[in-house]
């Protein structure tokens, strides 16, 4: 599939990433692009703070891929080597790019921070490199061409990358190239196993054109299928996919939570937004998180009115008027809380629907009768409720995450009206 | 650095990662654990579902690397071709391991789902591997040995990755290898940028020995710096390493948040037990988020009350009592508002700390006044109250993520009676 057209290695350098400090989450978004932009990446690389392995790297994504893209080691302090290696590696020395000095300058100028020796070194650049300019920081892009093959070097800060590719690195591969299409049609699936749904859609997988195919891609409990499909004509290739998407929809009728690559969140704030009625969440165990996944979106407050994070059982009873017999009868992870916890936000916040959950997310808290991963998750307006009980068995983390996903799709299945819960 | 001592190449598999679909936190965890065992990363490669690419990643990676960790493509599902490619690339056949076979029928049996034809295959194994038993799922584990390389697949679902890697890959990998010692001491910085902090103390990061070596790590407006030591002999390492990082601490002392590698949200949750106090929170614009950082910590009950997620004036007003004339003279995002939000969560919570904030964080909403990423934040007690402006000029996301980082640290510095703010 890959050997059909141009491929991209993405390299991340940094020691960081090679001992777990900070999350790589550059290349995922990287990749996003590269591919919506029909640019197939081959590979993703990370090495660290080494002059040895960058070289390595370099030497080796250039035999896999037509394009290598690098981010990090290009900030202003004294770990950053690789700006010397890139001119070595390409053959020329550093010299001073006016252009970005002045840039860097003003950047210091309007912040009021004090200009050193060490900005200056930051408008150096490899002779013979084409600059990019970086609008959003100090250190710049710069693009390389050998042997017919295209490097670029971005500064490893996602608000300044971002800016690079959006602005510059994409819109010059787009014209250098002609990239093809590839199109992804995704779906979403709650309430079956990846076993159970890859038989239960065998046979139509199987005889899917060999351009396209299929991925299962499990998703805190729920499972997205992912159609990908390669070709020369963007229309005919649209076509053949749809029609492969519509009998994939029609074969998971009956667990389909949405047929779009969309998040749960990003559901429920779209299906809000129709009916144009607005959410709030009365959150135990989840502290926050699902409130978090709400606003996170632009335009949150179209659809939302907020949260009352009731970590504690008095604020359960202070802001959410549970009550104490309901507490001390069947505790605060139990179905008459959770329904008490629905009926309490909607009257604090004045509120059309509302989520509650209440849980034990370890790794302490668990009993015999609630072990850790026990939740009682409840939607509901003020006409009905639903309740319902889960166990997960993750750690802390996850156990939130899940616990956050699948209170968003009982609201879902309520707002539709969907029977059994 | 690396060619002193093992190391280890992490291949992580899947389409999903080389389309940006999801981001890799598995290979982040591993580095942390590995590195934690004095087992030194030295590559991470991504690479998707193409036996062509992962056949060229082992083969690549056998020649970087003593010990190949391998993640994804373990799945039950017909995207995953990664168990058959093993099986020919160490020169065997799949067969059918009866322990595992027994573990998966259990798993199924358990939770009353269905057992299929494809679970089945799921206790395949390559012959000539060494089964590493997962008992947080069904496809195994497998330790395999080549050319004096140790290759180890495991599935790339986190909680059972990490479950092999705890149990069985790190502690079989420390009794094969004397791994010698890597230390890190790390510390963080607030108030100070990383060219002008650089200068600071280069007279000394000049003078470092040449086995321990300095980084930094920006994190959302604050600068971390790390010491990493490398030596045979553990204690005399750590008393190095000990040395220098006071010698640091001294140089930076005005500016140093905490002297040792804990993120801010553990910070706080650290001060306030030590304290036996208790925390509750009032946000308008991270919608949720500082509830999340708290609460996402064990043990976050003993310190934290909980959250009023006042997201729009409606709830300012009836939860926390912000007054209709403050918010209509100075607006939600303003000195006084958070002044009334801290007061009024404090009340509704009856909590001993509390923190508010207020912002614009787009990609709309702002005005020339107060243009996107404006934020008031104050945090306080009864008897005082400390606010400050701020203005972002990040996404959505990363405004969100900077507030709440710099709305803890000024409750930091309040409770540690700083000034000024």
């Amino acid at each position: 599939m890959e050997n059909e057209r141009i491929a991209v290695s993405i390299i991340t350098i940094g020691d960081e990433l090679m001992i777990g400090q900070v999350i790589d989450t550059n290349s995922a978004w990287m990749s996003q692009q590269l591919n919506a932009a029909g640019i197939w990446v081959k590979r993703r690389v990370a090495v660290g703070d080494s002059r040895n392995d960058i070289r390595k790297a370099l030497d080796e994504e250039g035999r896999h891929s037509q394009i290598i893209l690098i981010t990090g080691g290009l900030g202003p302090t004294a770990d950053d080597i690789t700006k010397p290696l890139l001119s070595e590696y390409f053959g020329g020395k550093l010299i001073n790019d006016a252009s970005v000095l002045k840039h860097v300058e003003q950047i210091f100028t309007r912040s009021g921070r004090p200009f050193t020796e060490r900005n200056i070194k930051q408008a150096e650049v490899p002779e013979g490199c084409e600059v990019l300019f970086n609008e959003r920081g100090t250190a710049p892009g710069m693009w390389f061409e050998k042997e017919g093959r295209i490097y670029v070097a971005m500064p490893g800060v996602p608000y300044e990358m971002k800016g690079l590719m959006t602005n510059a690195v994409i819109p010059r591969l787009l014209k250098r190239f002609n990239t093809g299409n590839i199109i992804h049609r995704t779906l979403l699936t709650s309430g079956i196993g990846e076993s159970f749904l890859a038989d239960h859609i065998a046979v139509w997988e199987n005889e899917l054109p060999s351009h396209i195919r299929l991925s299962y891609l499990p998703n805190f409990g729920m499972i997205r299928l992912r159609l990908t499909g390669l070709g020369a004509d963007r229309q005919t290739l649209a076509d053949e996919v749809s029609a492969e998407f519509e009998k994939l929809k029609k074969l998971t009728a009956q667990w389909l939570a949405a047929d779009e690559d969309i998040t749960m969140p990003q559901l429920i704030s779209k299906m809000l937004r129709e009916r144009k009625k607005r959410l709030a969440t009365a959150e135990s165990c989840t502290g926050g998180y699902i409130a978090h996944l709400i606003t996170g979106q632009p335009g949150a407050s179209e659809v939302y009115n907020g949260s009352v994070v009731s970590y504690t059982n008095d604020l359960k009873k202070r802001l959410l008027h549970v009550e104490e017999d309901t507490l001390s009868r069947y505790g605060a992870v139990s179905e008459p809380t959770v329904r008490q916890m629905i009926n309490g936000v909607l009257e604090a916040t004045g509120s059309d629907y509302a989520i509650a959950v209440s849980g034990i997310m370890g790794p302490d808290g668990g009993s015999p009768d609630k072990p850790v991963g026990t939740v009682w998750v409840a939607a509901g307006d003020r006409q009905a409720i639903i309740a319902k009980e889960f166990r997960f068995h993750h750690d802390r983390k996850r156990n939130i995450e899940y616990t956050a996903n699948h209170a968003l799709n009982l609201l879902r299945r309520f707002m539709l009206g969907d029977e059994p819960f």
